[in-house]
């Protein structure tokens, strides 16, 4: 406690107001001066929660700039909202800092957040700032709404119903192992500008917000790809008690991770299985297909149909050019 | 990644259906299976929305048990929620695990959680699980409903209104001290179970859920005693523009607190500013208190009127036997 605290407001207090009130701007955040926040569903609606947290050293690097972290931790969890065909409602926030925060990491890191909440519609509703002895941690729950009962959820995958990605996928992946390699090596001779694009799908992705109406209206399963497509196709499929079988050739690379697998075709298997992706993987009829795909494409979103999904639980296989399943060494990411 | 991992099913996931699947009662959790929860409100529902998350050795210690960590972790949030007068609906759970986290701490944890969330009414809707190489965090986002517009605020304490709490003050804070000094000194003298009272109340709080209603009905403001009843009640007062002058000879007591006071009158400022109580500060107006009070003993909850609302904002004032105002040295707790 600082000698100077004023009675009734706490340096916790000061801090919310000094950097985090400007983004409550929707009444239920109260102007952060509450204990709690509201959020007003229209009627009819589900509330669609999600959580998922980032640590320093563990989603992202000590290094990162506070803007690309701050919209890193919001945006992972509107792609969930976006798979889910929610629309984003507003988020809660729980920092944990290190003693050492500045006061330039915390504007730079509110005013970016402030600017992904004002761009995706998704305002700060509260939230909680506590020391931490341990790497900063940025918690943030995602709350979006949707008619009554219409959820995407994974489960609904059926057979001959088509396999269908947003963008490009590899990207962020490649850009890990691009930032792990550091100069040379596995990035030599990629264009600078390339480089660059890889790094930028890793460091801050894209969440596909505007294709939520449209996996609602058309898709029978869907998912956001965090730990790689072919573990991410897998959990689909299990859940969905199906199987899908996946033409490699037609899953989409950006020029720049076409370039770096057209030189090491062994980088194919970080591409199907690095993750940190934050593209949409989802299944839809075939007689729905063109429709759910001009929906996408009005909203500005490409997609492109890889696969099919098969009859009977099974793990996806995913074909090379010869029709050969291709076998991975390390299937997905996951933490445990 | 372990190399038996079955595909479509990642660690992380057996983690989930291994301890945490049995507290996913709620059919909108999807047996923890998707990606995303639903909570679907009652109509003209307003859904309260809090997160406060637990740090190990900053909110709990390294060495408290795993029930402990896990009923804490939901409590502080439940208490929010019924600050505001909101019935539990559910909760998300986020969980950053240390590397030697095991398996006999999961089952524990995941079981008190359980009893706790069943006991409350507030299954759990969902959650992610991370690695961290920091300390032991839990992170709960918790939400209520309650009718539209009906969320008890902290501004609303009007001039004459009377200053209510909940139980009894100080405990937590006093077993604080009491774990801190260790055997001897301040603890010397007092029975073993007045000592093993006070360590409880801080190890583990006592949500006042069943006073939400009475709140809602009768209350012109609340919010729960969590960084001391002095810090919280400035709080109060500056949100609502007004002050309060409380009879500090009023402030109830246990016998275990009242044990310690009574032989260090000092330590009535570590009762009044120390925090952790999680019990109800509300002001109520004095033609609705015989009601407020009325309803909240029936909640089997004790009320105890120590003061009344005055004019204009001021840092209110803690008056003893002789009508001085006390002077503390540190007001409330802030991280910050």
């Amino acid at each position: 406690v600082s000698e100077d605290q004023p009675p009734g407001e706490s340096g916790e207090d000061r801090l919310i107001a000094t950097y985090f009130r400007a983004l409550a701007t929707d009444p239920g955040a109260f102007g952060l001066t509450d204990d709690a926040a509201i959020l007003t569903p229209p009627p009819g609606s589900d509330v669609v929660l999600k959580t998922d947290p980032i640590i320093c050293g563990v989603h992202f690097f000590p290094e990162d700039p506070a803007e690309a972290v701050a919209r890193k931790a919001l945006r992972v969890n509107l792609s969930d909202l976006a798979a889910k065909g929610a629309k984003p409602a507003g988020f809660l926030l729980a920092l944990a800092l290190p003693a050492d925060t500045g006061k330039i990491w915390l504007a730079a890191f509110a005013e970016a957040l402030g600017a992904d909440a004002a761009r995706y519609g998704c305002p700060l509703l509260g939230g909680d700032t506590d020391r931490t002895p341990g790497p900063l941690t940025v918690s943030i729950a995602a709350f979006g709404t949707l008619p009554h009962g219409t959820m995407v959820r994974r489960n609904g995958a059926k057979p001959g119903d088509r396999v269908v990605v947003t963008g490009t996928i590899g990207d962020a992946s490649l850009g890990l192992r691009l930032r792990q390699a550091g100069s040379g090596g596995l990035g030599a001779g990629l264009a600078s500008a390339e480089h660059a694009y890889l790094l930028a799908r890793y460091l801050i992705p894209e969440p596909r917000c505007g294709i939520a109406e449209a996996l609602r209206a058309h898709a029978s399963a869907a998912m956001d790809i965090s730990d790689g497509l072919a573990g991410d196709l897998g959990k689909l499929c299990r859940a969905s008690h199906a199987s899908a079988e996946i033409d490699v050739g037609l899953v989409p690379l950006s020029d720049a991770g076409q370039s770096l697998v057209s030189r090491d075709n062994a980088l194919i298997e970080t591409v199907l299985t690095g993750g940190d992706d934050y593209e949409i993987l989802c299944t839809v009829a075939p007689d729905r297909l063109e429709r759910f795909r001009a929906l996408a494409s009005a909203a500005g979103i490409s997609t492109t149909e890889i696969g099919r999904v098969v009859a009977g639980w099974a793990p996806p296989r995913f074909l090379d050019r010869s029709g050969r399943p291709l076998v991975f060494e390390h299937p997905s990411f996951s933490h445990f």
